[in-house]
């Protein structure tokens, strides 16, 4: 009797491993990535030190570091950087999704839509821009916006937000590329991040060129699109990849300004803290946070003032500035940060491209 | 005849088992702790530019940071850093082994030498200096040496290998301090790492100050010593703590001097490599490298040539250089990296005095 009921209850368990084994590989993972874009170690750190409460960069566990080289210069920029992750493929500098041949070559967005994947992007800068731009385009130059946007038509982005309006709407070859988007069942917004339409692909592109800055007052577009576009391609039910970046931390980077640095990074810790709560509420999401590249070789300094008295320069002890080498790109390692199902593939120390096959694997591996 | 097989099977299964958990755990795990002094992400990062071969540092997978400020300061210096590792608790900049009330604190080696742990250090400074001082003194202000000598004495290090011979001979309170190691069972050598005496302690003071950096000719010391202190410490057949300085990194970012920065990065990441082929030999030992501060603001840059035709500055695009900011100490977080049984631990953001109690917790988790 105590053999036929031990018996029974093995039998059930193992229908009920089974059962959820079955349930849980049913589900493709959904990938987000997000790009801060020239976003080194010291970039990260001055969201421990500027920001009002613990940074939401503290939730990881899982680090690694990259090696950004491109094929033609060793510091790379973020055309190549971008391309690099979105195709697997280290390439030239000012390449958008070629390779250093200048030959098209398939977009990780690409490779997942043949597997029934829904795909969004959201960005600071002209969805033309290099960081977007190399996800759905295959351009030799990334100052070829005009040339970038005709690949937006026929990307089949299901969401996208940022700016770039010009590029379809105010174009030199007289093009009108928004009425094209329109035409491929886009609901599109220039005005507002207006609700979605769930029946149609949404656009939303909020500016000629890119967004303002957070110093030229832009509110809360980045966790607002954010939200949005996880909001829309979750109701979708179908997987998703979704590319959102920080722009504007390379910029502070190139202006060699410590107040558009620090605002632009902590802005980018507060679109993440959107992020990390959409994927405790979606465990079945693999989030990765890295940069193209770092700029401005800054670091975390002493901070000086001059005593009145003395004349002298002395420490503020419990005080630090943003320093900056210069306005250039740098080629320090950049940090990885992963959180989800395949977040222990990030660890270590690898190439800038391999964040592509990482993806897949981890895709794969579920 | 078929149960009575099985049951015996599974009897035979449960006794190999517990016997193999029982051999693992008898064996309390040894720790390597390397502190890079003053080495960031930047200074890591000139491994992978500089070196002819692949660097030591890409054979980790386990990656985290920490956060450095001390009670005092904002930005760090060594002593403080230190004595985070050495202690668990965080103190005011100059303090050595005591708490921020300037009370003395159990160091790691302390702690461990009560459960039968051997210790062990190897500096490039004085054994006197910050950094090793912190492990064995309990010493208000880091410029003390000769105090901090005293506490050497009797903090019963089983091998240690630096410089210093000055606090120890040469003192200005005219105490023999050599004489005092010898009467404490010690072979001492100030002239070269002779073979150690298994039956004794073993001190080696090959320089009156620090010993040489790389670029005024230090060979193979680092190295060497390691590898001896390594070999001693294994043949007693006792586990051991072992504190390595890569001291001179931080003398780079101080004199912002780009070669001295490379060439002792180069030289840490040689000696990792003595240490990354002990744990393979090894694989019940705990491996953490680690750095108190950043120093220099450093990143790797940009190199520029003057065209001689036109007199312009124009970029070798498959070069790099090594930038620094100032001469001081930085914030930025720095990154851990561990190997080993317990480095899991080492994973994610946390405050530096976290390093010892993340030890103490792999050698308890054991």
């Amino acid at each position: 009797m105590k053999n036929i009921l031990k018996n029974a209850l093995l039998v059930l368990l193992s229908i009920l491993y089974i059962g959820c084994k079955k349930e849980t590989s049913k589900k493709p993972l959904n990938v987000i990535l997000m790009i801060g874009d020239g976003m080194g170690l010291a970039q990260v750190s001055t969201a421990f030190y500027f920001g009002k409460n613990a940074p939401n960069f503290e939730q990881f566990k899982e680090i690694g570091f990259i090696k950004t080289q491109s094929t033609s210069h060793t510091i790379t920029d973020s055309a190549a950087g971008a391309t690099a992750f979105a195709t697997g493929q280290k390439t030239y500098k000012r390449a958008i999704g070629v390779s250093k041949d200048s030959l098209p070559i398939p977009t990780i967005i690409e490779t997942l839509q043949q597997k029934g994947y829904q795909s969004g992007l959201v960005s600071l800068t002209p969805i033309t821009h290099a960081t977007p731009g190399a996800f759905y385009a295959h351009v030799k130059d990334r100052d070829s916006h005009e040339e970038i946007a005709l690949d937006l038509i026929d990307a089949n982005i299901d969401f996208f937000a940022g700016g770039g309006l010009k590029y379809l709407k105010r174009r030199k070859d007289k093009k009108d590329l928004y009425a094209a988007l329109l035409a491929k069942n886009y609901q599109l917004d220039s005005v507002a991040l207006s609700p979605y339409n769930i029946h149609k692909r949404n656009g939303y592109l909020l500016a000629n060129d890119g967004l303002p800055s957070k110093l030229e007052g832009r509110k809360s577009f980045f966790q607002d699109a954010t939200q949005l576009g996880l909001d829309y391609l979750t109701e979708k039910e179908k997987p998703f990849f979704l590319m959102i970046e920080g722009s504007y931390i390379d910029w502070g980077g190139h202006a060699m300004d410590a107040e558009l640095l620090k605002q632009e990074v902590l802005d980018f810790d507060k679109t993440l803290g959107v992020v990390l709560n959409y994927i405790k509420k979606h465990p079945n999401t693999l989030l990765v946070v890295t940069a193209d590249h770092e700029t401005g070789g800054v670091s975390i300094g002493k901070s000086y003032v001059i005593d009145e008295a003395t004349g002298e320069k002395q420490e503020e002890v419990t005080n630090v500035s943003i320093n900056f080498n210069n306005d250039q790109h740098s080629g320090t390692l950049i940090p990885v940060f992963a959180k989800g199902p395949g977040a222990p593939l990030f660890k270590g120390i690898y190439e800038n491209n391999e964040i592509y096959h990482k993806i897949l694997k981890a895709i794969h591996n579920k």
